[in-house]
């Protein structure tokens, strides 16, 4: 409190002051103070996507994996948030000689010229970045994996497998550059880096731990209905706004340059979801309310990358085709990979489509060949770099800690299986299994 | 992410000249972008007031209906939002000769003295607005209206009715101003412009889609329990979140002005909250929750016209007299209309109160008659206004598309008929009807 | 909207005038702005704590005291609001000449050098942190407190008991200072002065209202499961987010001294929920949900105090450590004391920890036998008023109103009981009792 005190006491003396000290603070200062207070803001509701992320994978199963879930989501950004500071941080944005992977920046020490108070800022707002990343992967293979093994993968992609590719697009600040990043790979606010990783890290996830007990019959794919609607559409909700900290506060900027970036995610989301919704309405014959909250959500990661170097019109152009697309990957997807949440469609292809539109619809150089090129490329590498290096580390957990719940213990429900607990023990199930 | 590198070196750059570049940025610019910072803050704040929304419907209904009042709550601001971009922001705000309705700025074209990135902030601020007087009426009409219909509605009051008079009001920045606004209209942040302009909507759209199944039995109302208290109380603090962006955030502008309105909101929700407890407890024998949740909203509702020209203390006694008021105002309605959640009450009948308050209680001149008067007759523009239109729009609509679905649909659900869906597919219900 | 069109005029004369005003609009004014937006929007974030407490709540209880609880935790902020408005802010702000309370200040009438409007942001900002102390106490005392006795409970605490210590720690701003404060008490943002305070006073009513029927059979301590972790998750998520205004907005001022706050804050909640998880793995076999969400939370409660002059490492450290200290706290409690949801470990002995961490780890003067001395005393002050205090308060107002409800109605549930009402009429429950 004394500080506190000393704080207040200062505002104070500057208002009574107002123009003696004018020398001292100058008009830079209070501009890098701005910044700062946006780019925390803006982590805050970063930060609170964990929830929405949680809500959405938690609604979207069954009750009897909802302590699960909801356990990995915490550890994410908990476990995965130390991982980072530990290891992460340095390898994405240290010293890159080679621009293939930082050496130095680890806990935050040997910062180069990074102020040390901006270092903690954009440590925060870059954790719970890859704590997104990380929590992509754990809807996919909900239901039926392991927790002590899906930890191990968590800490993994925190402090290892996104913060490598983040490197190569947008690490390695003042020392040199990325090798994409020297490219000109325009992916603003992440949709490949973030989205695309995490979602191609599903995948691989998704395929070495295997369908859930009946998902697949003769070979068909059956429809596993999540347990509570609204408890998914309040997580979208609460990712839709969180990723007006996502995008526009990539800037770690507080200025005008934010306008854009903001109406951008608005508009792409709404287009999204619209789109995915005439899209069921016209295939199914009747609105759906899944595939609609994924439509907001694939709205959000189509137009993450190109944010800022889109017009209003593209982005909506770009929100509405993800919305689209969306829809077809996950029943294409669904025929050969459970994916418990369509986090692979979402993430992994709405991420690649994101960073295509970016190229494809850039504002004042549109269609431009070559610019298309190098979002190509950075789409394939990500592809190359997160599915193969993922699968190789599930299948070598999977070699030290059985990655799957055994069937019988799976069909009872993770909850009691793995944490001795109910997510709702008082109400009546309708169905037993 | 070339911008966003360029970005923070900039911000380096501008760290180590500190003294050198004063002329460049100036206290001005930098308050500009404090302007921009905190507008869009405050509209992702009320932006999110579509979750509490989304929530208190939901919750104060029944569980066979929540996928479909999702569902229009989604895309109350999702389509919402593309139709207020395609029309309705250049009917509110364009220019407008005759101060009856702008004619300019659809898409943000032609914008007038605005700066590019600052349309794109109002834009985003106004368009949360807007899509919060539609979001009022889905929870008067729910449990019994056809989606597509409502589906139309909802773009029309987004794009026409709620514009229109937003014109009257607010419009016409930098060319003329609306002829209410002209007369001295008092209305800061919206009780009639928003609140009452959906609650008269709310009205009309519960009268023609008639009551639900089993409302009124022998002419005397049913009390149909919502599904959910503990969501309806999670969106009831939601909404309190958003509306410090909402009010306060009306100010457009990051200066001190806003601590008066964030305070004055702050405690006329509470003094609503109580005084609606009180008066349940005193005329029901126990404090009743849903009326409780129901006197946040009212004293939020009740102080949105006047919370920058009211005292603390008047904010106080507007929240309060909201609280009551709303609690017979439901009484009341409830004999004769169904609303399903007392929307016309909080919004309708409370934003109405909220408009005389802001005349009566004006600071430095109060009960001033000419105000008043002034303030009356707002009031009664915007029900004559929204009632017969909208009245008209839902009878056009119920022409050509059944507005209601068929009885023994409603009686299953809208969740199935509508969406094949069920928003808790696990949970064993008591009832069967 | 006069007003609203005002400002956004004057918006656009700066931009076009931009340098000629330069002699009005200093580097000064413009900071003390962001001060201004800084504080209000962190005051939002904790006002959205009251969400989080509200759900942390009434998940880990059970059902058919849903409404009771949620009842509670609107009323602690909206009485409690009032409560602190008339009497709470002066005592614990206004001008004491003994440094043991504040006797002036009242309705933010006679507030010294306080700018008008400044009062109204630090107003608002105490004003939800009041409430935070309040709220503490009703999820221990949850499941059998009668509902008047609680609301009086809930504005002594916030009108007197909370603002009575807070002037001790915090108070008396510009005559003079608390006798705490003097002493070079550290308690950033709270950890002794919101935290203690209602962990000590919730103890005090835990142990005069007695134990839930069936909490002890044998004297022996019986698990009661609460109703919901998924709403309990996502009230620990919300508490997490609104932590951040807690911490870094408590130095109401916008600039770089916020990053390392927010940074320990996230870093230690982390920590704490790490470290509760593998104490609870190692000691119980399974990864605990409800403990490791407890963890968060007390992680959070032992950064509180020392967010400001902690490094990030010992942030961790002194997590971690609260993360350890509340599982086993909340065992030894739980032998005798029925904390319906652990608040008296979580906040009580989390805060007594965290009050002691700061002075042990206090950077560039660590492990000080001087400043550990005086934090001792602040934490034995903390406790050696508010627990008798509270205990005889309890007492009191017993003998007026009976405290507790009725042992048959309690079995029954207070919601039909105390509101006449069911928070889920439609879902069947497993168990009757």
């Amino acid at each position: 409190m004394k500080f506190r005190k000393k704080l207040i006491l200062t505002l104070i003396a500057l208002l009574a002051a107002n123009t003696v000290q004018a020398q001292d603070l100058t008009a830079e200062i209070v501009q890098n103070n701005l910044n700062y207070i946006w780019t925390i803001i803006a982590a805050c509701l970063v930060f609170f996507m964990q929830a929405g992320f949680a809500l959405v994978e938690t609604g979207f199963t069954r009750a009897k994996n909802a302590v699960n879930i909801i356990m990995k989501n915490v550890m994410d950004v908990s476990a995965g948030g130390l991982a980072f500071f530990l290891l992460g941080f340095g390898i994405m944005f240290g010293t890159s000689a080679s621009g293939w992977v930082g050496t130095d920046g680890f806990m935050l020490m040997e910062i180069g010229d990074y102020s040390v108070e901006w270092s903690y800022t954009f440590f925060f707002f870059q954790a719970v970045f890859a704590a997104t990343a990380a929590t992509i992967v754990s809807g996919a293979v909900a239901e039926r994996t392991a927790f002590n093994a899906y930890l191990i993968f968590s800490i993994l992609i925190t402090a290892f497998i996104y913060p490598v590719f983040g490197s190569w697009a947008w690490g390695s600040l003042f020392n040199g550059s990325g090798w994409l990043e020297g490219l000109g790979f325009i992916d603003f606010a992440g949709s490949t880096v973030v989205h695309s990783v995490g979602g191609w890290a599903a995948l691989a996830g998704a395929i070495v731990v295997g369908p859930r007990v009946g998902k697949y019959i003769d070979g068909k794919p059956q429809l596993i209905k999540g347990h509570s609607l609204p408890l998914a559409a309040l997580g979208v909700f609460i990712l839709w706004l969180g990723w007006f900290g996502f995008n526009a506060g990539s800037t770690t900027t507080g200025d005008t340059s934010v306008a854009l970036i903001a109406l951008n995610t608005f508009l792409a989301a709404g287009a999204g979801a619209t789109a995915a919704m005439i899209i069921t309405w016209i295939s199914g014959g009747k609105p759906d309310g899944a595939v609609t909250l994924n439509g907001v959500l694939a709205g959000l990661v189509g137009i993450t990358a190109g944010c800022a170097n889109l017009t209003p019109g593209f982005a909506i152009l770009a929100g509405a085709i993800a919305g689209i697309i969306v829809h077809y990957s996950m029943i294409l997807i669904d025929k050969k990979v459970d994916d418990a949440v369509g986090a692979v469609s979402v993430h992994g292809v709405c991420g690649a489509w994101g960073t295509l539109a970016a190229g494809l619809f850039n504002t004042g150089d549109m269609f431009n060949m070559s610019i298309i090129g190098v979002q190509l490329l950075g789409i394939a590498a990500a592809f190359l770099w997160t599915f193969p290096v993922s699968y190789i580390l599930f299948k070598g957990i999977d070699m030290i800690l059985p990655l799957r719940v055994n069937g019988h213990l799976e069909e009872m429900g993770l909850d009691l299986h793995e944490h001795d607990a109910e997510a709702y023990p008082e109400f009546k199930p309708k169905l037993i299994a």
